[in-house]
């Protein structure tokens, strides 16, 4: 059984035809992704906080400045939601209701926990690492015992999950295609600029492959 | 005064050099940005959920999936969080712990309000798709009764707010300047592919400069 159980929570109720449940998607859509969204409560204020992650098996991890917010009200674990999206192109129509985006989302609920073993929290930041660049965490100097432990690293495991995607050509009413409006799709993707080595590298040292023919 | 007020959920603990609370900055992200993620909470369960925005003055509007599960428990305002993120590089340090990414990022709390009027209605929904497409919504057909009654608006006011700017080369630590290891930023920002005309354009629509030129 490879979807997440649909859940009254994950239910996509607006277009559910976009609606995945599949894990292997939901997973590609995680692992693509470059950022995600962690959302959580604190004092009645719902926060939403920008930050990396990367997903190991079932379970995804964050770290950096989500951490630090959310940690203040971390006892146990904290109700969130992680949500990432992939943006693949814009979506004109004829009429400006029908105007969408064509993306790729996944929305992760459940409880964001702290991770506090040594061992486990140096997997998961090489993890990161890998996630983002692929090839770079064997050569980057890996943390020492102080950067460890100034780093917090919160997971969760994905039970409770939903992935929307759309794809394709603009649907307009039908009696709107008479209309002499251009209509189509203007794709996106995130791309990579030329690498700017930093000026104090020693000499010698060359742009590794990884840097050179980064894509996502 | 053009800055934000300073409160105790908007400042920035984490890297607070980072922090930003000049209005035309934050405008600045929440113009450049394509979509925005709206977290809110039901039933204890919070939720992030990605949409397309505007901004009109010290205003943002929402529209589209964000509000349907929303607005199930809307009755006179939800308490939310509007974030706008924008990837600008990856950011390779000699350590792995000072990796980062180069990012523009902004953060409104405050209370999303449903939208009746249907002139304004009218008005957020050519605003949002001009803030897509700009040139747009002169030439799509605009929305009939029916088509803006479908469509829900949701507004923030802007009073809370606050951005995190990164930019630059890598900041490792000094005794690592001396490893031979590649560091330096790799840009990265979303570009345009070939527009794909839709097959059932009328003979003879040419494809808009707006299509053809499009940048973020």
């Amino acid at each position: 059984m490879s979807d997440y159980e649909v859940t009254p929570q994950t239910k996509i109720k607006r277009l559910p035809k976009r609606a995945v449940y599949d894990r292997q998607q939901i997973y590609g859509i995680l692992d693509e992704a470059l950022l995600c969204h962690v959302g959580f409560v604190q004092d009645d204020q719902p926060f939403v906080i920008p930050t990396i992650h990367a997903r190991i098996g079932n379970t995804i991890f964050v770290h950096g400045s989500a951490a630090s917010r959310m940690l203040r009200s971390l006892e146990g674990g904290i109700s969130a939601c992680v949500t990432v999206t992939l943006l693949d192109g814009l979506v004109l129509a004829r009429s400006t209701f029908h105007h969408s985006m064509n993306y790729r989302s996944a929305v992760i609920l459940g409880t964001l926990k702290l991770v506090s073993d040594s061992e486990k929290k140096r997997e998961v930041l090489d993890t990161i690492v890998e996630h983002v660049i692929p090839g770079r965490s064997a050569e980057a100097r890996g943390p020492n015992e102080q950067e460890l432990k100034a780093t917090s690293v919160l997971s969760m495991d994905i039970n409770e999950a939903s992935a929307k995607i759309r794809t394709g050509p603009p649907g307009d009413e039908e009696e709107d295609y008479s209309l002499p409006v251009w209509a189509g799709v203007i794709p996106l993707s995130l791309e990579p600029g030329t690498a700017e080595a930093d000026d104090r590298l020693v000499d010698g040292v060359k742009e590794p492959d990884y840097v050179t023919e980064y894509h996502r």
